[in-house]
């Protein structure tokens, strides 16, 4: 069989290289080109070996790719998205840009768990945000089957490794500046992120509130949702809802206690365990989801969601 | 003015070496012994230089000291607290062994902007787990106020750095196993800390539960305790309540944002910053509190009611 | 084709583990058993996916295997290789106790670059020890050549991550002593590992003393080996000895600076850069070699000799 | 006694920082004002607790101050010394600029242990390098002595902190980029700081080479140099130049085996140690030499160098 030409604008990132180096070890996709606009001309090593050498963004010989991963910054992405489309080229989109709850409307969102028949043969998806699939994936099953107390806050404490801001020289992000450290950001409710996540818990009907307090770790990359959820009643079995909800899902992984977020890195899985509260007069469960911010947090399921889209089988060439 | 002995037991541990170093660096305290059984007649270098060599438990001239600080495992303390005493020092128990909650009655707790009128020549007095340092301080205004809504749940998702384990050799505490990592630990609210969180909690006449979820974070020291709040009405200052409770303590900190945990290290002070949640419908504030394990949750805060305990200035030999 | 059966002895330590990953990922070979017996009954998580369950050792259906991975601890491996030759398996052998300059003749040194051919088809080889495999390979091209100055000593600097030191339960080996700290051991040219190097030194002719000093680095993984060589003369093509003694070699990287040690984690390759040294009167090479520990240092060199000794292509499951 | 006034040049860096936060808590200087241009208007935290205020360069009320402390780039730094001695203050300026081995002459060279007489009381000193405080306090006691081999090179393979290359944004020292790696920098023998060394040795008279590879560690702080020393004899007592040359030494400390970095940070002192390498045919000494890189390496040593500059006791406001 013939390899598909793939794309990847934006490439010298962390989640564009994490493309590439999907890309290189896919059995079936070929990496036709690979931008960035500062480093272009440059050559980065990818991880697990092999290297990646960028052309300027305005260079990519787009009608080349029956599809384009855009990891291009958010603002800067939808009109590369538009003209890929105009080359032909299907898209996954990594940025903001597109994805729902952000004013652009009929595109599908690519939380593939969540949307596989609509990304299935899409011309273009929007990749959700690390959070967010960490978050949704934990929530869904609750949320889906009307278990969590209406009028409740699920509180959500989240921890990022650094790659999930980006491949920017920003003074905060130094080494000497995270070692031994640890900080929220994006306080108050506010992050970016919470559009694409109180859109989806709407579509479930459930009447609540999501309170997100996302912060840094000192670790490169991974990410672990530490989540609160008043439910209508006790489960007698936990995990029941979940088990139910991702029967023969290749790349959710149910725990019986706390996941750590180590074995999770370097893979396109979620890994998801629930622990029910003593000593609290409303029946609340914790729910622990963890992800690869560069994996099933961005590249990997990008990668995930383009093989439905190619008609490919979903795992070909995911680590899980 | 003469210098006043005091003992260490359990002092090889790292709360144990704190205490060790603190006494070495203040001006009216002297380091009559220190003890250690699996490691007596070693000897080990104090953090800021110095060190210290240590003598078996079972042969502590307890006699010489005026006080006596415990830094013996849980159930290990209880019995020397009684020795010391009986040989008339004065002790401030690091241990579990006589906190509230904990089932032993009449010994003041030294969590001290709590109860600093009966630390004040106290003949013994139990020091505070690190956790519940951070969070009650953190949490006592609002609740001792009345401002938390009745019958809520306050969600705290605390981290602490692997030293709040103590120096065990233990493998999940390996380098190997902490680096690039983050997990939760203690979880569906059983963490032995509760018990004293509760019992604080309750002297205030606050309707409310706690569901705590510690984490293990990469670093050596430190503690962020994020504390969600739903609250009876919106407050029009949100750090009102902190700069009223805390006027004029020494080691209180308030600051606008989320603080840094770094900002802590070193120092015997609680940083606490709040911030009101958006998009939820029950008015709720994000607490953040930080320390460092072992000086404001252990060694320093240990220090800082020895130095009631025995007339002295509260803040002598604290670094702030 | 079926699979060839092997099994792995000592497989709960960090080696171990490795193998049993290597060996679960590998296109021929499957895991009959895994052993361990402080661990036995336990099951642990495996690198990128998966889990293996340890039995104890003297339950290990040796006659099952087609071959046998020791990653028992030194001095206790080398009854069971012979246990395992007894029953009928090839053995590799990643302990020290069979390995050259050890008082151990005839069992072929499994530094596969060195000894394709003795290991090719060999019963029982032994695999080398991690830093001899990044000193070693970054040396030969030189010594082999002629090309090292006569009565000279090669200065070596090494640094390994913290599970060169293996799964113990050490006080030094915990995070909060690691962390933010960077020291030598094994010092005064003292290692275990240079009677190994000094072996394979010595035959190739080169008349030079090893001064070797190990460091214990703030990672998991890697070792990075600075090794000062004084030269016969200065070289017009620095690279040149490395690029002719590895042409066609599939786990040789060369660079053209000094390599970071992040390029090569998770693979089994080594990575040589070498650097000619101004201002200095005697003609100096500075020689860098970069190794994962667990990989080409350990785990993966086994495999890739197992995949010799099997008949099987050399690079079948190696990550490079 | 009234407070001797200082100000601080290139104050937002990890020196100048640093700087601000000894001159804090001495007991005998305040600080009048501290400059950043791309920072001015900002306040920074200080380790250790409190803050300070940037204003910029150009603003700086010079004749305030009875000593500056310059920080400022490389390059940048001299035509500020200038302006401070016109304005008729006394300088330690802690760039390159007018150290020895760079051209300028008449400066004395602030490596306070080897060049104390020319310090005390000089308008200008030229504060050395971090690498070179601890290369040469480790080797001098040798090279004065005349124990090094004649024409021998001195190997020397030195690692520091992220922090040695100051508070810049670049990509490669971001946490995602040193974290679980190690690499070498300045290869082939061409780093800045070796104009310092050399000049330094040449005084001794020593007939020998240096051959200095840096490398960069995932720690945020600290130096530890190993160095290979061949001699003109084996050392009965190896320690012995080193006691004798430091006997009385405020801020030298020298250890049995090999030093710890950790056991220096946040200290104004070297710690060094010398392990006689065995199985060599030249008698050689491995030296060990570790420094905290902000503190002996830069801002300690300027405020030891300004405590003798102003007449004050030599260990005063410095941590050791």
């Amino acid at each position: 069989m013939h390899n598909i030409p793939v794309g990847v604008l934006g490439a010298s990132g962390y989640a564009g290289r994490e493309l590439c180096a999907l890309v290189r070890n896919h059995p079936r996709l070929s990496l036709a080109f690979a931008t960035a606009n500062a480093q272009s001309g440059n050559t980065a090593e990818l991880r697990g070996g092999g290297s990646v050498t960028f052309i300027p963004t305005d260079q990519a010989p787009l009608p080349d790719a029956a599809l384009v991963f855009s990891a291009l910054p958010h603002g800067a992405s939808k009109q590369w998205v538009d003209r890929a489309r105009a080359a032909g080229a299907r898209v996954v989109d990594l940025s903001n840009d597109l994805r729902i709850g952000n004013g652009v409307e009929g595109v599908p969102y690519g939380l593939t768990e969540a949307r596989r028949e609509q990304v299935r043969g899409a011309q273009v998806v929007a990749n959700p945000g690390c959070y967010p699939t960490s978050v949704l994936l934990g929530l869904l099953p609750l949320l889906e089957q009307g278990l969590v107390a209406p009028g409740a806050t699920i509180s959500i404490a989240a921890a990022s490794g650094v790659t999930g801001a980006g491949l920017t020289a920003r003074l905060d992000l130094l080494f000497g500046e995270v070692t031994e450290n640890f900080r929220a950001y994006g306080v108050g409710n506010t992050h970016r992120h919470l559009n694409e996540m109180r859109a989806l818990v709407a579509e479930t009907g459930a009447d609540i509130d999501l309170l997100f307090t996302p912060h840094l770790l000192p670790t490169a990359r991974g990410i672990l949702a530490t989540m609160t959820v008043p439910l209508v009643r006790e489960l007698a079995d936990p995990l029941g809802p979940w088990r139910e909800r991702y029967a023969n899902e290749p790349f959710i992984e149910l725990v019986a206690g706390p996941p750590e977020m180590r074995h999770v890195i370097g893979r396109n899985v979620v890994r998801i365990g629930v622990v029910p509260a003593a000593h609290v007069r409303t029946p609340t469960l914790v729910v622990f989801s963890a992800i690869d911010n560069l994996m099933k947090g961005a590249a990997g399921q990008a990668v995930q969601n383009a093989n439905l889209m190619l008609g490919l089988e979903e795992t070909m060439g995911l680590p899980a």
